[in-house]
């Protein structure tokens, strides 16, 4: 099931999100991770609300992982308002959070766990990032020799444009990177090695409502509750670009992690638009091409996904939670 | 050969450069198309270099039409430097243009000539532009309503980042719309039917120096004359991205003309990018895809080419041409 060889350490900085709920419960489930903190940031839902959900599904999944709460807003604009029609009020698609038992997040904040967690365990641990990127941008701000301890960076974000596919928010921008612009052109000009599983490839797997029944019937609790948050997902999805299900976002990122021979990768140094009409387009430069002087030159060469074995990664998804 | 039922009208407007030479004698020799007037822009050298080239083609080769000279700079920022890398000192290669005899365009500046021509053949013109886009910007500033005598726009410009192919002068932009950004964006959102024949589709169709020496041995003077201004042409792409020969670019504009069959197309709105370091980018989004509010909302619907039949362009040209 996994091309790895040793466990992995995995931050997993997540605004849980309906799809993030379904990557958070792969990594508990997948034997090849190992889950040491999750750190929390707005983005499908206010600060609040995504560390609620976060302690939500420590507490009623038996998480051992201890959660940080992390920034309430971007870098330098006001926060977006949030995607309710995508998430819900509650953020898990207004399922009932049955149980919910009063809970506090950690005393330091996301980006210090961050920092204290890379210092703590040098070159052994990948963050797994699935929301805007700003705890990360303030763990380098803070911090700039994070960017040389973690072992790599794997976020969730960006729309390359790859075989034609837009963005989800704009034409040209996907939603974590559109909601810290500059956060994001922080993240991929650092000298950390990123991979960025974007929107190109995670529009292509698709979990369908059969697939959900199956999670549902095989795999506990946890498959009866993705099945039933991710309903109203799928309602979102549903005649969109032919999509029947849940785009797999979030947890692609994940399974990158776990087997990255399902993608196909393309290197080379990105830069985020962060001003005008293309607010938060994420643009490579592929390694190797020669242009006239640009903002590209001299960064850090970084990864995105290009192509993923969409099959392959619902199988490993499924089969890592029981099925 | 062509797919139209008539003879069609043409204003070219270019800026000759060694690819529009060869988009020029391609239209000059093609029963499908009646060349009504040539207007020069800057571009791939100063104005008063194109308009020179346009002049000597003209004389060269017996053209009928008139030349009109065009502006010298784009709407609001300085002139970038001219590509002498590409096209030579001279705009043509630096081949010795033999016989060269002073001569003189016409009175009237090109966007006038566009406009009244646009007025005296109400709906039967089809403005094919190669170059950066002002003269087109000033006759829609001087009149509006050229966007609605016009039959159609077609030009060579923009890179959609279909199939990851990339800009040609910074990762994200190609040269026509990054010497001109403000007036290709004013170009896309007027009321006419644009059609961009991008680097998307031109960089996929390879004259190899075989079939230059085929247009040599049976194309007669012209077909000498582009084999030898194609030498240096070929030696820039020499070794960049496995390309050995010259790219179509101009040339694929007027196929466009000729026969629009050779070319996959698809339909939405598009803006140019004018501010930060995307500056020249140009953007699509695609008829129907739903977003948030954006730039791209209630504006035009144009089309890009999306992809081309290489081999059967090289067929049309080489046909044309007398091969």
């Amino acid at each position: 099931m996994t091309t790895q060889n040793s466990v992995q350490k995995i931050i997993f900085d997540t605004d849980p999100g309906i799809d993030d709920a379904m990557a958070l419960l792969f990594i508990e489930a997948s034997p090849a991770l190992d889950l040491v903190a999750v750190t929390t940031v707005f983005g499908n839902a206010d600060i609040d609300t995504t560390t609620r959900n976060a302690l939500y599904l420590k507490d009623r999944f038996g998480l051992k992982a201890p959660v940080f709460k992390g920034t309430d807003k971007p870098l330098v604009r006001p926060r977006n308002p949030s995607p309710t029609f995508v998430h819900g009020e509650n953020g898990l698609g207004d399922v009932e959070l049955t149980g919910l038992k009063p809970a506090q997040p950690e005393a330091r904040p996301a980006y210090q766990a961050i920092i204290d967690l890379a210092r703590e365990n040098p070159g052994e641990i990948t963050l797994v990032a699935v929301g805007p990127l700003t705890n990360l941008a303030l763990a380098l701000d803070a911090d700039p020799q994070v960017a040389t301890l973690l072992k790599a960076v794997v976020i969730m974000g960006g729309a390359f444009g790859v075989a034609g596919k837009p963005g989800n928010v704009t034409p040209v921008a996907e939603a974590n990177i559109w909601n810290d612009p500059e956060a994001a052109d922080q993240v991929f000009t650092a000298p950390w090695p990123v991979t960025a599983v974007s929107l190109d490839v995670t529009t292509q797997v698709v979990m369908t409502p059969a697939y959900m029944d199956a999670l549902e019937a095989k795999a506990g609790p946890a498959g009866a509750f993705l099945n039933a948050i991710s309903k109203p997902y799928a309602a979102f999805y549903g005649g969109r670009d032919g999509i029947i299900g849940c785009c797999v976002h979030d947890a692609a990122a994940v399974a990158f992690v776990i087997d990255p021979s399902l993608f196909e990768v393309r290197r080379g140094s990105i830069r985020v638009i962060t001003d005008g009409i293309a607010l938060g387009q994420t643009c490579q430069k592929v390694e190797g091409e020669l242009f006239g002087p640009s903002a590209w030159d001299d960064q850090p060469i970084q990864a995105i996904t290009v192509g993923v074995k969409a099959e392959g990664l619902l199988k490993l998804y499924a089969e890592t939670m029981g099925v």
